[in-house]
């Protein structure tokens, strides 16, 4: 068979892995793929690759070149961000290239104008490397589990979040110096907004939902808390009452629409993803027939997140003379069946919650404090008071609830941190059971 | 689109599982594969269904009637063991039909004689909830990871064995007394051979060792061990040296051949996998270029199978329109592809080892035992004695060596049980570090 030509655009990190894998194990992919799979052009900025690597490589300056190459069977998008991305996107499927892709951002924002624009022209998009890097989970989403009603997804995709919430818990160190080790060592970004702050996770849940529940892709309507604001006492508490707290992404169907969430959520240290630890990313399915499944893996990496554009090269391979109609849909349901299930507000989603308050250290604070949640129907499952320090009288009370809508725990806060006894600042985390 | 029609051989635990996945969730399944699908036959020995289950079901006495029906697009073989499936199998084949299996014995033994014929007919042979029941790790190990080289994998993958392994340890319980509740609770079968000597756990590895490496099936190569052997003590004794046992299968490729075994093993506690408990599986694999992924779930149960069988249904309906040269090849590697690298016997595997030696408590035994090790050059890495019980002067003495080969690690034990005051019965578990 001929072999399959394919355009890298972008050769920074993942595209320099790519190239790096379909170079070294080109004689193992053929023997898989059945035919040879060639990168033939590249486009970049700046080429830092050894030279050798490009030897038989077209090296394009311009990428709106590059996709419209007659001889470019795939066109691979390595460039991040949404712009030029999406436009390039478009124009290779004007163009009736194929096009893989690891950008979370352009399919999470741009993915249903994307995905209508290959249905049109008959090819097809994939992105298996957009979600959790090396993990197969949008393989195991849409195809392994296809028999299966998805009831919640729960992940932990994002390294960087997960490495310094890991370091916080095994060394007792503040999350404010273990982010700036991150930064040194690379994992987080001089501008670590998107990780710390759940965005890049939610880019990656907003896929995950809408494959799980064939929905189309709404970014905008998931709720993102960041875990800057978790404490090292936080983490001990949690320890002392038997969870890890976890930057999780969270989504799940119920009866009045869908809970779409990222935040630092106690999970029970139990569960096997209460064990996914440092810059390892995990996903945990539930499904109706299968039960649960996990998906494990590195999150991140230049030749992990090439390893599933690689797979998703060789399977575009394959499709390439499949009748577009009994192709796996792009967004894991047909087109014409994505349903029109509303995504919850944050008000109206129920979890259960860890609280830590800050009381004076006198007689029937605690009396007061439990007396607003009876009365807005909180139930109490565990709670310590630890001693003051010296020198204060302020003491720290800290509660895990059972599950009630966060409408009503924010009213019942409001009255709370009106109490004269009670600082301000209280900590509030959201708990998932996982079961 | 004309919906599809599928014969079910069998309306056993897995049959009466597939019928209810695709009744229960047909409308969520046509939503994904665009096309209805449909149990239009089915044949079985015994009828324990619900009546109203069978409605529009056609229900025959002769199986070989079945698969020969023209209304019938694909057979699923859900009989179990090798007759008469694998006839049953081949005569489908032969009459043009696609076909679904959840038969790990059938693929493990006469796997190589159904995927040539099934090559032959331009039919696709599926057999998802042939390994690890409703994980899909057949589609991450032949799809997912496809750009790696893999060099190795690791798996849990009989749930009786780790149901027991696991109640031994989280209770203290003897091997003879777990397994009498594991038969009470219906995990264990009458006759448990097939678990706990680990032939169904080879079973599974042969089939992940050929998607792996590219190699034929050879089950009658896979070397197997079972969990009867391991003693209580052994469990504390690993859990000391901070490890677990468990009934690993596993396959690596070596300069010199595969290695492809079955038998207890301690691996690390702070693995993901020592983790994995009761009867659920797990299979960690290693890639090149990936790393390590790790993919859990439920190894067995009617509905956890079923979950499988009918992604691969839904799969082999996507497939019927696709030029048979471009579906994913049966053994993951083009048929033409597959590599004649020998399995290694045992004597040349090289593993890390645990011992329990039992010695008279009197000067000069350690020294002896240890000359020996050292002369066959095996070094100590961790080792301890514990204090004899009274009323006796013998004494049990636990080692962990570094890796060694296993032909001089016998040719030690040799000599070691023949010394005067080591008692015969030494005990040996292989120790793996799945790094």
């Amino acid at each position: 068979m001929q072999p399959i030509h394919v355009g890298l655009l972008g050769l920074g990190t993942v595209g320099g892995g790519t190239l790096t894998v379909l170079q070294q194990n080109a004689a193992e992919i053929a023997r898989r793929a059945g035919r040879e799979i060639i990168v033939s052009h590249a486009s970049s900025r700046s080429l830092r690759m050894a030279p050798e690597a490009l030897n038989r490589v077209t090296i394009m300056d311009d990428p709106f070149q590059l996709v419209v190459q007659p001889e470019v069977d795939i066109v691979v998008e390595l460039i991040g961000g949404c712009t030029p991305a999406r436009e390039l996107v478009l124009q290779a499927i004007a163009q009736g290239k194929h096009v893989v892709t690891a950008n979370k951002a352009l399919i999470a924002l741009h993915g249903n104008e994307i995905f209508a624009a290959a249905q049109q022209h008959g090819v097809t998009v994939a992105f298996e490397a957009a979600v959790a890097g090396g993990i197969p989970i949008i393989k195991a989403v849409r195809e392994g589990l296809a028999a299966n009603h998805i009831e919640w997804m729960a992940g932990i995709i994002n390294g960087t979040g997960n490495f310094i919430l890991t370091e916080m818990r095994d060394k007792g160190r503040d999350f404010a110096e273990v982010l700036q080790e991150a930064q040194a060592l690379g994992y987080a970004e001089a501008d670590p907004t998107f990780d710390v702050e759940g965005v890049d996770a939610a880019h990656k849940l907003t896929i995950l939902a809408a494959l799980a529940f064939g929905i189309p892709l709404q970014f905008s309507a998931c709720y993102t808390e960041g875990i800057g604001q978790v404490q090292r006492q936080d983490v001990s508490n949690a320890a002392r009452l038997g969870y890890r707290i976890k930057q999780l992404a969270f989504t799940r169907k119920t009866p009045r629409g869908i809970e779409l969430r990222v935040h630092p959520t106690l999970i029970p240290e139990k569960c096997l993803l209460a064990n996914v630890d440092g810059v390892m990313n995990a996903v945990l399915a539930q499904g109706d027939m299968v039960g649960q499944t996990l998906h494990y893996g590195p999150g991140a990496g230049a030749l992990p997140t090439a390893s599933s554009v690689v797979a998703d090269i060789i399977e575009v391979a394959r499709t390439l003379t499949t009748d577009p109609h009994n192709r796996v849909p792009h967004l894991a349901f047909q087109p014409s069946e994505l349903a029109d299930i509303p995504v919850l507000p944050m008000a109206e989603v129920t979890t259960a919650y860890y609280l830590r308050l800050t009381a004076q250290n006198k007689p029937g604070v605690l009396a007061a404090v439990a007396d607003i949640l009876g009365e807005a129907g909180i139930s109490i499952k565990a709670m310590f008071q630890q001693e003051p320090e010296s020198g204060t009288c302020e003491v720290p009370l800290v509660m895990l609830t059972h599950p009630v809508q966060e409408r009503q725990m924010n009213a019942a806060l409001g009255r709370i941190s009106d109490l004269p006894d009670i600082a301000d600042d209280i900590v509030r985390l959201r708990v998932e059971s996982l079961r």
